[in-house]
């Protein structure tokens, strides 16, 4: 249904058809046009879309933080903190069970739509634990990023220099075979501007993408940081100042929406209409992780952003799909353009509307990844 | 895990086992004491917990309303008078696809956990269209309630009170042998006061059970009425002054809110946490309905209620099944107690808290019905 040009729109087509070849769409248009194929597929009615883009995600830990949640719920507030209890939980996890959570979520994400997911590391904090981290997330996911600075662990508080060192060193020496993409957490609280240079420049030094963390919890310079070293994308741009929107509409940087995060830590939304209106690229994610959202649901998140950022359901779903490819660096998914990998999702709906129309309904009937069926529901 | 009373929490039983036997809970306790049985299941540590009771919906209809959603969120408000597109589009509807129409969403709410479904009528309107509508209601769902008061069709609208005589005489009486309930939506725009006395009145004496929209676009006297009336419900609650909080606290009518609704109109959210301190008896449930709110997912009607009902998430899950229950009158569902009624669900989750923690994820792994199970999740 997209004509693989977000700013053009969505490019429905009505009673459409569409051809895979070798795993990738090779003819798109009206049903009544459609050439002979080999085998072919009836949607009964129901919408397809491209596979969702999932480019923010934290899939290698273990446990859970449920009493966290339930405790921020009725008073407390998010404190980044709280990523220290899951780094212990992970470090003591076997690699068996970690690459089992991914698998599960993984999984979780497919049944929801999703067929390309960003993964990053950051609850090891080690060398080892970062690297094998890393190995699991390249393994089991589209795309890798290397978050050795997600926080300081408890063991370098009063050394935080330390830190900053083994991470752009040893860590990232240790992780760059896997890694597709190095992020910071560039956050008071987390990395300052000082320490997310010098992480980006060890990156860029050696070819690595960069991906930040930026503009969260508060104003800073993430966004800023993030447009000057190029970065795929910006991520949560919840407190921008107008400098940091001009700098994201006249960037290749895409901004980065996680509305699930604002969801579960009960925090204002970011201004998606503000970015697009300026012509920044706005992608929507999960952010799936323990701590701070631990949705897997891209048909839940497309929901949010229409509701809290009012963003139209055709916005919401561009930036679920071609934004997310964007801010990964792909052009060959999150649209079904002829040459795409054949990864797209039916619906049990007439119309992509109904993904925010019916908030919280699993809506998803069946879903193909280069052109192989991985998911379909019980009839 | 709930012992059926509502106001001494949820009871959580870890490590536990129940019994089933001719449908109904015969024994419940800690695993390890468990009695023998003919035939066991594993719930392999995954939380078990009462079906949801969906005490509040509108399933009898035929087409949807997705342009309007969209328009509505990209900046037109709410207006009643979009229930007169469904009215056209039921009235126009055969038997068969109305039915199918019920059945379609019931199986949609089994597989998301839920094991009571109410269903209101409101889509006819005629003595023909609303009579077929309560008979495909009682057949197809738990609880049928009549809605002929839902808004005054187009045909009537310059002789109200000849419609209101139509609902409360001939309308009534053919749909009365069908009905568990007498609904109106007595708000602004729809029915006022004396309107709906006089249906209430009629109700009455033929002796059915009452509920009532009330107070959901501005104060008014629907909760008031609900009270006076020993309804057994006042749904929506979103305009209450202390009056109407009194009135409910003071009373055996449940407070039934719906905050799909809100999510769906982008309009503020009742306060849950005023009716629970005052001593109100709260339930949730989706108004599923293909105008103002087409969710059919309570785990994601409970996600809202803690995030922007500010209830925990023990009391957004009592709400939703023994809080249902209540609204429609029962004992013997919404809770796991010895008697009840074996409607469960399995999660795939450790906990209820990930009902709220993990919004959007579709987390029901499988249900039973009177012990009978009638959905799983493709494993």
């Amino acid at each position: 249904m997209n004509n693989g040009r977000p700013a053009a729109g969505l490019g429905v087509v009505r009673d459409a058809a569409f051809v895979v070849e070798d795993g990738r769409v090779a003819w798109v248009g009206s049903a009544s046009a459609a050439p002979a194929a080999d085998e072919s597929i009836d949607a009964g009615g129901r919408a397809v879309i491209p596979g969702f883009v999932d480019s923010h995600a934290h899939l290698v830990f273990a446990g859970d933080r449920a009493a966290e949640f339930e405790a921020r719920m009725t008073g407390e507030p998010y404190r980044a903190g709280g990523i220290r209890t899951t780094v212990a939980a992970t470090r003591a996890a076997a690699d068996a069970a970690l690459r089992a959570n991914v698998r599960r979520l993984v999984a979780e994400m497919t049944r929801q739509g999703t067929t390309t997911v960003e993964c990053k590391t950051g609850y090891g904090l080690t060398v080892d634990d970062e690297a094998r981290a890393i190995r699991i997330a390249r393994e089991e996911c589209d795309a890798a990023t290397f978050l050795g600075a997600h926080v300081v662990p408890a063991e370098y508080a009063e050394r935080r220099a330390d830190y900053v060192d083994l991470v752009r060193g040893p860590m990232l020496e240790a992780c760059a075979p896997s890694a597709n993409y190095v992020d910071v957490f560039c956050e008071r609280g987390a990395f300052d501007e000082d320490e997310t240079r010098a992480v980006l420049d060890a990156a860029k030094a050696r070819g690595l993408g960069i991906r930040l963390h930026a503009n969260q919890l508060g104003p800073g310079p993430g966004v800023r940081l993030a447009v000057e070293y190029g970065a795929a994308s910006a991520d949560h741009c919840t407190f921008l100042d107008d400098t940091d929107v001009e700098a994201l509409a006249g960037s290749s940087t895409v901004a980065t929406l996680l509305p699930g995060v604002e969801f579960s830590t009960r925090s204002p939304y970011p201004d998606a209409r503000r970015l697009i209106e300026a012509g920044a690229t706005v992608a929507i994610a999960t952010d799936c992780n323990p701590g701070s959202c631990y949705t897997s649901s891209m048909p839940f998140c497309i929901a949010l952003a229409v509701r809290e950022m009012r963003m139209s359901p055709a916005e919401a779903l561009l930036a679920a799909t071609a934004g997310g490819a964007r801010a990964l660096g792909r052009t060959d998914i999150g649209h079904l353009g002829i040459g795409a990998r054949a990864d797209f999702a039916l619906l049990d709906a007439p119309s992509y509307l109904h993904l925010a129309y019916r908030p919280g309904v699993p809506l998803i009937h069946s879903v193909w990844k280069s052109g192989v069926q991985v998911h379909r529901t019980q009839s």
